[in-house]
């Protein structure tokens, strides 16, 4: 059984930066809320998400698997105007999830989650831990755009900076420690990840959200922010492209 | 003899109507007003339109006709402001209709108007009928997007509903008889109509229009709306498309 | 040496005109200001621009040319919002231009100038001479699109105008005199000329500038105008397409 309501905005944020990854996915769901983990299909990002039964207006539910085709709820979505409230109903006999957008009614078929592994998320310890704001990832990520395919984050003692280095051109964003909520290295460190990848999840970010970043040299970097007030947390791990010398 | 002047927006909104259907109409005019009637190349829908002296800030003519070129009419448009006036004269003696918007002149060539037939209208006396705020309409089209290509209409002594039958999954829109102007029918009647006339219709016609629906059981059904103050009457007529078991 | 910062807004403006032309551009810098020349492959039209140092917040400056592909310069305009200010500085070890826009840095390769010309711009003297808004001209172009791919000037002592001839359609523009700035003829002369040369360069002008326009029949016409508070001043020169009856 699974009955629930919330804000079709929340429900915008977290559909957006999941489908940053994959197209359908399982959501696995308990009287606390729900979970969502995916992986992209080469293995290069993976994210855990986990929204709390306090990001929704009323929520029911028993322990229960559905899987989504997330293009579908999308379309859900664009009928539903901010501040608008989406219901949804398991319809167990039938395999289907019913939005209710006001008068509208979508009964949308579920996808078997039978072949849909739980990518297990491994346990990292990174050396330089920090905060930046995502508007200047995103600026950044908009500098970098026409450079080059990869972008390499590094952290310092005393400031965090963004870089693409092109066959003759070259752009980066730097940002002091004073200028930072939080930055922690005992020394530099830097690790060079795939642009498109990076820039999906940072533009799928909302504004003013706060990104805590952990990273380490040539090891994966691990982002991690909140939506929602609090109420959806989100785990997201790129892995490196080792540079050659 | 034509010469008349109107509010662009009012010209614009007339010819989004029709070219909804047809790319090349003949205007009926005669000292009352101009009618024009156009079916598609299928002969799956058909409008008929008046529009009244009124609907002019100054109209002369004698009894003419005239064929145009909605697209290069559209092209006119363009050219003006909402609130900008439009002028139209006839030049009879290059078979040109002259467009004045402020200091611009267009002189576009007339079509040939000769192989143009003026469609009948048929009469139909059909069970229902009700008023639907237009804005209701559209707001179902978006909802029945890539769910399927037909649209079922169906009225009911206490409600009126639009809904999408796909493979898999459904949508629908429900208007209680509360909350709607008019609804009159015995019994319920349902017809299922093509996607795309029945959008392209409801999408031309301006937000907060109030469309007159007569609808039957497998029959076509009727849409009749006003714009320009009551000065611009439409009748629309679409096939239905009839449902196998 | 080069070092010089300016608004955003001053750099796109000049950025957009340019580039109706060419995609890569010298500009020879001396303790003044810059110049910029630009003739077009076919050798249609032929731009000359002075960006006096006046335009800038900050300009140190030897005499030297350096080579920009336009293309680039608005990938770092992008990152700019309007009121921002963009600092250049010549790296002359690595024969880069290193642009800074607020924390991003944007190291540029500069392209050989050693093939460019300088175009020389021919001293002509034309019998007409008119002020024009810039926005007159832009009604203009829109009127003409899809009527014909050339677009003809005429002044006489009383008007000027703008029109267009179809094979079966045409529009014209005509601006009073009473309506102008300024119209001086002694008598009527007209140039018939490309749109989408004409069209280009129109369209980069920002709206509100005033634009004297020398012109004669059958020769070049003459566009001078002035930007960023008559710091940039534009002279452009567009060949006139010759007539035949």
């Amino acid at each position: 059984m699974f009955k629930a309501e919330l804000k079709s905005d929340t429900l915008k944020g977290l559909v957006n930066i999941i489908s940053t990854l994959i197209d359908e996915v399982k959501f696995s769901i308990s009287s606390e809320g729900i979970t969502l983990k995916a992986v992209d299909a080469a293995h290069v990002a993976m994210i855990e998400m986990f929204v709390d039964k306090g990001a929704f207006t009323s929520f029911e539910a028993d322990s229960v698997e559905l899987g989504l085709d997330l293009d579908k709820v999308k379309g859900v979505l664009k009928l539903a105007s901010s501040g608008d409230l989406i219901s949804m109903e398991q319809d167990d006999v039938h395999g289907r999830l019913i939005f209710k957008v006001g008068n509208i009614t979508r009964r949308m078929n579920l996808v078997d989650t039978s072949s849909m592994s739980d990518p297990k998320v491994p346990q990292l310890s990174l050396t330089a831990n920090m905060t930046v704001c995502v508007d200047e990832l995103q600026k950044g990520i908009r500098a970098a755009d026409t450079i080059s395919d990869h972008i390499t984050l590094r952290a310092a003692p005393d400031f965090f900076d963004l870089s693409c280095e092109g066959d003759t051109d070259s752009v980066s964003l730097r940002i002091d420690k004073a200028n930072m909520p939080m930055l922690d290295t005992p020394s530099e460190v830097r690790s060079m990840f795939p642009l498109d990848y990076f820039s999906n999840i940072v533009k799928a970010t909302p504004s003013g959200t706060m990104i805590n970043i952990a990273l380490d040299s040539d090891y994966p970097t691990k982002l991690n922010f909140s939506l929602a007030d609090g109420s959806v947390k989100v785990d997201y791990l790129l892995a490196p492209r080792i540079e050659s010398d």
